[in-house]
């Protein structure tokens, strides 16, 4: 993981010299920069849809996401932290995924990912359907060897199958424990809930060695009596962090809104960075 | 109340087979079925809005929640049920009601849930405006005499007219109690806020003799502590159990959201009656 | 192609005994049957959009379509044809492709419209994107041969292929002509207009023996003038016709519009049916 | 008919002195006066819906005209007229119907046309749907007598029932014949088009004397040729003229955008008495 | 502060007489009244947008919540209080201000609110954005000295300027501290969140004498355990209360919702008013 | 005006190289480049609405029309040019004018301008509302002296002031032609229509020396017939060309299809300029 460079090299427009709908809309309004000189933490539009069984549309997410990221501002305020005057930042694009086609995308998502991950640069992915997390993981795990998972969803994904179809949003974390990706000892899947196609849902993905925290069990204990024991389980050791959208709840699924969620777990994101997280993460 | 049949003969297509957006738009994607033998539980629209004294649009509510109930699947996994394991399920259409004639469109829903009842399935009704529920609960006391009540609302609809109207969304609970429709000793109303036209309109439901239990005491005492109450009251004996979506926050209050909700509620009874609820149950 | 039978069958709900807002929302409320027998015509959703390569979301046109066809009237008042008193026709269902998977799907297709013109019925088949026209094609080769086509479209769809990818809706036509599925001197194309890639994309079309009539010379010309140089060049024997809704302008491609539309479309084309045009038409 | 008095007593706000955005919404921002003394036209809302078969809603149509009304300036540029240099308009306010009765809003509306009428103010009334010409016209008649009728519709609304029920906006013509209200030998209705239930829809409107000119003759022959067939026919005395926005294709058919076709269709008709027309006019 | 006269002259048109959604749109359909006398409090709109840096169009919010408020009801509920039995209220429409032009609006509303102050009514005013609160301070100081502030909003408004403009949504508090309108030792600010430009954001705020009470301090601690703080740091003495829909989670950050909100906030401050509270109170 | 350099340096992302929904949402995906070094024509964005008297919210157009513009295709078909052989184009980026501020904003884009309009680029500018016209001009005439003008829109924007403002979107045209900065002989403004303020609006306009083509002209003569006339009027010399949008209907007056009919009038005009046209022109 970088050793995080100062000063920092790459940071937003000042929304005090330019207003905030003014410019190209990158991520926060970041230079749009390929090269990963200088460079601490990259956010990569990875805008394939092609996996997903029923709402799909993901594809324009990574532009949805620029344009509300406007609004977000350098400084946060909970935590205290200046975020670019410890982080360089920027917007390294889209990949050329290829609609209609699983693997040749997963292949465009390896090649993407290469140069950042040689860079000691944190990917800040988004999708595009989950499905391109076993991509992501693949290219991690050339450079890293399985990685713990700390997975923010309302499923497991460890579906086999969706009519003879391997690589969908609802079967990537099956395919990556199968293929050595993730070390499900220090794995853990939050905030699962709602109907299920039957209990062997819940059970398979326990039988992968999975531990699951459902919603009921963040509502009863509280967030602060659960985190311990997530921190405790993934224990050391690069980690792999992931938010489905899903797991907001549905009210929300949906334009504006939703694009400025996924833009604040990003800022949140870029906070742990400039609060010296030295783990390799990812967010899609 | 039916004994539930094993094996069920009616249950949602399989979205392993056939993707969730394909297929006819049924409730769930259940068989469409009248002829009531071997089911256990009928969705039922009655397409009725006459009655609504100011936002009006419910006709479409049963064909929206038909379709946003694509999305639900027959594992309810906070519950641990196979719902279509224990109960034979079906789409029975909607009652063709008469737009723009109250008393006629009472005859039809009459006629059309006397079948259901008379084959002691368990109606899942869904409006429509709340006006039906006088017509369902005429049709049920014809069978069992009168019943018990849980209503989910914000206002006690025990107004006495509206304009010289006598049969509206807001007036079909006193007309139940003076039809005597309602065993008032085993009725509930939970969920009353918002402003109103004056203090005697809690009052008068009061005074009809239900009991009452306002949004700020189930967010006061919590909802552990005042579901006793509510089983006490309520007792032995068949129960007709309402909802009125106007109990959801404004907020949520249209389109595909609401219909969501209104479809995650009757799985919730389905769970119920795969539960072995066995008391007359509809939900509206 | 069937003669056709009377009395007919199969017709809408009526409208005077159930308001058009009430029952299952097949197609204009037709029966929603699947066996052909005394069947004419036959409307089937093929749910299918992974082959899109820009505004993805087909999948969900069959269910909007069939919504929003409630509005439709069983009498063509500009032909003065009651239409179901010449034909008698069904809601066959969607077909059960697997997104995802563009060949896998197209077997579907194949399979699924195999039964339907087996049995001389006409289908009217909704996409999904225009990638579906081909497995069509190949369906109704099997028993007609390569056939006519009267496709208005303001694209081509004769490039070679997306990024390595060959089946999409893009590039069908061209697929189809070296598959011999289409009679070339007896296919034409209305409508062509728009911004291309290139002067190659209409010169291709044209080297591949197309005659396309482009939205200019309509305009130019009238309708009237061009319809007898259509109606000559496709001569005798069975015919494709189809429809892309990109002719449409794009103000309305969205929503219930293009929805009720794409209605109006398939009751001008049984409007036809009951004028006893006897070609093999199908209508996507 | 009123005399145009000089110099108009009530005019819309001057946008010059206060922008078109601020300000109680009245139509064209006139003032809200019931008075009708000096008063040469006044817009009146009759918020009534319950007689629709299908799309409800209109309940909502005078408040939404009010607000895109605030558009409309006072000169109209094609027919070089300063409305408001010879016209005195209000808006009257609205009707308070009741909704889910028929019968008793038809008496609000004749009560409330009365003293419009009796000042011989010209009253531009909004709907609502359809059924209310029915109250309109009975209004008219017992002050005029029978009236000629130039009616812009789709249908010919002489439907004699729907399910029963005889007062619809699909039979207020029917009826209005019937009872004697128009002259029919006076009457022509212009636009009709779309599909029907049957042939004799068509038919029927003509049994009872109406002259229709369909969409189709408007189109092949110009509305300049048309338009002395219709002056010829409606001859002298007074004339109800009723605009069903239906009449405007479906594409436009909600928001802000019917509403403001309907501000416009009253600024014309505003245009039309300060050019001096002084038949008995109304709009809805 | 007024006397609360009774019995009260004003109040809204009743709905058993008149159903909501009929009349012309004022606040809660109350009389539109500009003379003051017998009045206790003023609906006023002042829809001014000029000032804001991102999010435009607020100068369209007064008719929409005046279009919300039909659905407001007289008696609240939660504090068992008649409001209209003891609160004589108007709407007294929109101030004349300047788009484009913000010191010309300034001038607007300072002439605007005077014989509402001078009259001892309450106005409750409706922006508009927040840079109208330094004219209603300026106001108010006139008259009044500077008074208390309790100020709901996630941001503390206190920058210097933005691109060199002093006077915008987002620098008002510090003008006003700087013109002295504000005791700030009797100020408080709720709600505080949000990422920020810097840390200097808070910090400036605090320098001018601000009392900070951020989100996560009302979330830790619960409003009832922050309210005496805050009731004992205002004392006595006239105070300003503000409200930001910032406040507001941003899901709901348009249309309706966001419309009926302020209208429910202006619907508690009517009912503290009946209450008897007699500080000098604005809402904004 | 540039001689056109080949081959060009700078054109779109191939979007058979990578899908047209993927990439930096730039005005068709073109390079986001500010040396204008081999740049024949510059896409500038100038998001300023501080101006308009009603619908606000042009702020957020140039960002609206990059999105929208990723399906335009580099050929225009129907006048058989392939753009960019012949033109190098970029996306210059948007100004960073000043929300409030009208004086400074028109600075702003002076400065901006001028190394445009230095270095012979053609600039394609988008607001923003109509008001940046003046200070386009204003950059103009410092290099070119006054100018011709062929303005697309509904009204003459040659008020004089509105509530004592003199630069806004309805006064810029007035404020030019005062400043000397439109050769008025030169100048024609068509497709006037709609309703004004009076009738000295059109008189105005054509007593400062524009010559008005009416819509109902274009609509009685045909554009084919009109043309030659608006071509001899403005005879030799640089020529401003802008539309404002209010020329399209107002059915179209939203969201993305007004978004992408202004890139498709870039688009236009791109090709115009691939054909050689060596005219000082702008779009706005």
């Amino acid at each position: 993981m970088p050793e995080i460079r100062r000063p920092t090299r790459y940071r937003p427009v000042d929304a005090m010299r330019a207003p905030r709908f003014t410019g190209i809309g990158t991520f926060m309004r970041l230079p749009n920069v390929t090269d990963m000189d200088s460079v601490d933490a990259a956010f990569l539009g990875i805008p394939f849809d092609t996996a997903v069984t029923y709402r799909i549309g993901g594809r324009f997410a990574p532009a949805a996401i620029r344009e509300a990221s406007r609004l977000l501002r350098p400084y946060n305020v909970e935590q205290d932290v200046e975020i670019f005057e410890h982080v360089s930042a920027v917007d390294a694009g889209d990949l050329a995924v290829i609609p209609g086609n699983v693997e040749a995308s997963y292949e465009v998502i390896d090649k993407g990912l290469g140069p950042i991950l040689a860079a000691e640069v944190v990917p800040l992915a988004i999708g595009g359907d989950h499905s391109i997390t076993l991509a992501e993981l693949r290219a991690i795990a050339k450079r890293h060897g399985p990685v713990g998972l700390v997975d923010f969803d309302s499923h497991t994904d460890t579906w086999d199958n969706y009519w003879g179809e391997r690589y969908t949003h609802g079967t990537w974390c099956r395919r990556a424990i199968e293929e050595g990706l993730i070390e499900t000892s220090r794995a853990v899947q939050l905030g699962i809930r709602g109907s299920l196609y039957g209990s062997e849902d819940r059970d398979g993905a326990r039988a992968l060695g999975l531990h699951l925290i459902p919603t009921e069990t963040l509502l009863e204990r509280g967030v602060d009596a659960v985190l311990p024991e997530v921190l405790t389980r993934i224990g050391e050791g690069p980690v792999f962090v992931g938010f489905d959208l899903v797991e907001v709840q549905p009210q929300y699924d949906h334009g504006e809104v939703t694009s400025l969620l996924a833009g604040t777990l990003l800022h949140e994101f870029l906070t742990l960075i400039a609060l010296n997280c030295r783990d390799g993460s990812s967010v899609r």
